[in-house]
């Protein structure tokens, strides 16, 4: 369909290729680089008056940048009278600050929403949002897509025996016990307390681990705090082996060294966010989610159901 | 009045600071810093439900980072009730980008305004936008000041004779005027030309300007290819002594490798985009305009006419 057009910005241009590549398309022609003082200049290289144009950017680090780049493509896009302009953010950055934790904090998840709106934004299709919620922030139609089925298939093709799904907090359980049906298996939660203040937390395991294969997942790994004492607590506790896993791989500060340090056997992710080369270590495994974007794509095109493929 | 509070974000803190001691009060607790993954936090440590709000950001380089900056504080102030949220935007970043001057561009300096208000801006004060029609983007109330009086005081204490204020293009002629008309002095202006395709410029300047003391005058000096050219020209032609001034000094790639190379002998700016070290050089001479913004805040505060600082 000549109307269908996808472009590329800055955060993704390997995974927006192979996305364009699934949906047998080229990707639309865009120039996006900086002025002299370091302002975003954009130019549409191709006419795309009446098309259903997606705009492919994860909103990760530089985040400020990358969200700009964003916001003035929209902006581009709408006054060159595309028909419909659809965001693909497989990363949605700021999607921790969803709520006011503390008094006079902003909720910056809630601000994003509405500048991409105001912007001219008519869809977003998005991958494991780090609150559900976030979906509400929109007053446009918001499709998540999930990095569990690409994850667990990953993990059923290895054929590993007396695997635990572990879920790192108590918010992770859902996303635990989704990938834990996939692969057969029991799921094991980490309960992390603190006894009194000023006391380091305890970390108590809820389930059977003794012997076993332990696949943690998460939604992000940021700075790798959690996932590493979790993967350290398991080995202690008896674990055969631990796997760690997660959709979207931050993977800022220290990061890197505490995962080369912890007892993770291996850390499987998704290319929501690329890894730069010096983040690509032996334990690290990037799957892409290219094939599942497309296909969403595909079927938004369509006007076919996407929660299809999340079964 | 404890209702009047001013904060400060990161783009001009000695600025801000200067403008607080004018007006007598002290700067807002803030604390505007980011996440390890590069996320901006901002968190305000003091109550401002029902005050009337100041804040103090140019959207300057590192131009993205400093316009998320302030909508992230806007929606905090919103959030934690504050009654007015008036923006100080000393230099509107974005404002060249103010038309479409080819087929399929952004109109980034209207996107920014959108952005501002959608965040819950109510009131905009700047220093010479780069187009006047840039009031017009927003909906809400945008006073501008110049930079030319505080720009003309400094030429004035120097009691230079036989003075020509230049203007550099047809553009630029309403703000030369203004100037001339301060420091009793005549016009000229430059006009470029190209003959033909592919020919080079050629610099025809109407005025008399032989033996002058010739004060060209812009609104951004950026990379400083436009006041050069004119400085050498305008040597070439005869005049005596060449100043520049500008109000914003955006200052990047090449343009101070420029101006130390050109026959202009001093650059007069204001600092409503701060120097750093590797800019402040002797022929640069930077003025706080610090004076004027506490005034029409004051004025702004007391519902006084912000027009009265023109004159
Ligand atoms: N980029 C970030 N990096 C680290 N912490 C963050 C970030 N954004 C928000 N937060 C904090 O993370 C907490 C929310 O995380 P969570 O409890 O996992 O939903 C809040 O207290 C936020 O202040
Ligand atoms: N940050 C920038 N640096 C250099 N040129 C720019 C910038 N932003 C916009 N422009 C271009 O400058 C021209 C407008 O400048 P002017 O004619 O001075 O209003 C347009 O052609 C823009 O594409």
């Amino acid at each position: 369909d000549p109307n269908l057009k996808v472009f590329s910005l800055n955060s993704n241009p390997d995974l927006a290729k192979q996305i364009a590549e699934h949906i047998g398309i080229k990707l639309g022609k865009c120039i996006v680089s900086s002025f002299s003082d370091g302002e975003i200049q954009i130019s549409i290289e191709e006419s795309i008056r009446g098309s259903e144009v997606y705009v492919i950017q994860s909103t990760s680090d530089p985040v400020n940048q990358h969200l700009m780049e964003m916001l003035i493509m929209i902006d581009a896009l709408k006054r060159a009278s595309a028909k419909t302009i659809n965001l693909v953010i497989p990363y949605y950055g700021y999607a921790r600050q969803d709520r006011k934790a503390r008094a006079r904090e902003p909720i910056t998840a809630k601000l994003v929403a509405n500048l991409l709106e105001t912007a001219g934004a008519t869809r977003v299709l998005t991958l494991d949002l780090h609150a559900p919620q976030i979906q509400g922030f929109f007053d446009i139609p918001v499709d998540q897509l999930l990095g569990v089925p690409t994850l667990s298939e990953y993990f059923m093709s290895k054929q590993l025996d007396d695997i635990v799904v572990v879920s790192p907090d108590h918010g992770g359980v859902t996303r635990a016990r989704k990938m834990a049906d996939r692969l057969k298996a029991p799921i094991a939660i980490i309960d992390k307390r603190r006894p009194r203040p000023n006391v380091s937390e305890v970390m108590n395991i809820i389930g059977d681990i003794q012997g076993k294969t332990c696949i943690i997942i998460d939604d992000i790994i940021d700075t790798a705090g959690t996932i590493t004492l979790a993967a350290n607590a398991l080995v202690e506790r008896g674990a055969k082996k631990v796997y760690a896993c997660c959709t979207h791989p931050v993977l800022s500060g220290p990061a890197i060294e505490r995962i080369q340090a912890s007892a993770i056997s291996e850390l499987v992710v998704t290319n929501t966010i690329p890894l730069p080369e010096d983040k690509k270590i032996d334990k690290i495994v990037q799957l892409s989610v290219a094939p599942l974007i497309g296909e969403a794509i595909i079927r938004i095109h369509e006007k076919l159901s996407v929660s299809r493929l999340f079964n």
